[in-house]
């Protein structure tokens, strides 16, 4: 069951040090949590190789969903194994060209610890054509702003620290120029001593009764004082008081009825 | 660039809670680790909703790829929005049928903490017609495993514990019996004082020569003594030998022009 906003947004992450378990997809946990903070429905991931095919398929599929935005992390630096603009270059029919601004900063940053530009700090600079350039407050591959038809790409480095550092100077300001201007809210609160199997025709109920909020319960381990669920409500909508309220009445019912089967509940 | 292995594999993740940013995602790095030394080429990773016809077009997309191993996980316990098997049999145009094996090991384990079977708990038991119970010694919902045309499936349950279970007592051996029985050879170290932008190109030179291994970098912080730079360099081959000489020869001449650029190596 899905958000009740209509805004859906997908989530690219290029690696594959992300395939091969070298690196946990931290990217898309953070991406993921703001986008839904934001309002957006984010529907879908991908985790794809370093290979321009892959990339290539990757936006093209998301290019052909019903995503409105479309994040990307990785794939931006100067090495031979970066490819991710050249492969959202094909997928957009584009071509890449060397955009003068980004050249500008990339060879000012060098500059700064007596560098020069090269070969492979040029490449950071060729965009595809569409592309904007969002600056990099913190490193010094530029990420890329593309809008297409009725979509919004955004193509953010793979480094952690500079991938946050774009999102929360540019991005974010955009995102909610565009967004849906929903509010999440959410509540969350842990439940001892009933199994989950022993709450689904209830909590399916409780789904019929109230479509619009979701409930999530996440089975933890079972001590001494039974089995631990944890529980994770929540709801979008326009109206923040209607939202905040859907949720407080659901989990309301859900404590109601883990109390009366003999739960211990802890917030 | 992908490793030698033709042997491709497909992770699928299923959970609105890792598309919400609720959990990061430690499953898909965990097996793309587990899968990358059993010698197979991990290709993709597919992050889906708990939507069935999300679940049916990941299950779908990977069965027309050229995938031979599949693995999923999330999606299998007796809640509401446990969908995981239905999407499966839609990929599958299979019907779910209750597989007797399962239930009984369903009914033993509740029988244990003196519950009965539930709706709920049977559903559990439900698996698509050309699937086999895969025994969950940690917890309640089994595993499935199926085999169609040449693709092998693994459908597992989120809960970490639970998946790393399943996957070492019961898949782990399937994988070798099936796999490409190759071994996968790594070696990290670090490099301070370059730019990984200094690289490029001798790297770039570096895997024209030696086009089976694989060299990753991943650039952190900049600290006092100039940037620092992770490297990560693979190879697998059938022969545990040729791939360790190919890794040592490819670290041996990296670390040769780190040095005489002035880098200081930390291993």
């Amino acid at each position: 069951m899905s958000q009740a906003s209509g805004y859906e947004a997908w989530i690219i992450s290029i690696g594959n040090e992300l395939l091969i378990g070298k690196v946990t997809n931290t990217n898309l946990a953070w991406l993921g949590r703001k986008l839904t903070l934001l309002g957006y429905n984010v529907r879908r991931g991908l985790i794809l190789s370093d290979d321009i095919e892959d990339i290539e398929w990757g936006f093209r599929t998301a290019l052909g969903s019903n995503a409105k935005v479309i994040v990307s992390t990785g794939g931006l630096g100067p090495t031979f194994d970066d490819k991710t603009l050249e492969g959202v270059a094909a997928a957009l029919d584009e071509k890449l060209v060397l955009n003068e601004k980004s050249l500008e900063e990339i060879r000012k940053k060098y500059e700064r610890i007596g560098l020069s530009l090269n070969p492979a700090r040029i490449k950071m600079a060729r965009i595809p054509e569409s592309g904007k350039p969002l600056y990099n407050p913190v490193g010094t591959a530029p990420g890329v702003y593309i809008t297409k038809s009725d979509k919004h790409i955004f193509v953010l480095p793979g480094v952690p620290k500079e991938m946050k550092a774009i999102f929360e100077t540019q991005v974010e300001r955009i995102l909610k120029e565009i967004g849906p201007k929903i509010f999440f809210i959410e509540k969350t609160f842990t439940s001892i001593g009933i199994p989950e199997s022993e709450l689904a025709l209830f909590t399916n109920r409780l789904v019929r009764e109230e479509p619009s909020v979701y409930i999530k319960s996440h089975p933890k381990c079972v001590e001494s004082r039974g089995p631990i669920i944890e529980f994770h409500v929540t709801a979008s909508s326009r109206n923040r008081r209607e939202a905040e309220e859907k949720v407080e009445r659901v989990v309301e019912k859900l404590m109601r009825y883990l109390i009366e089967k003999g739960a211990v509940i802890e917030e």
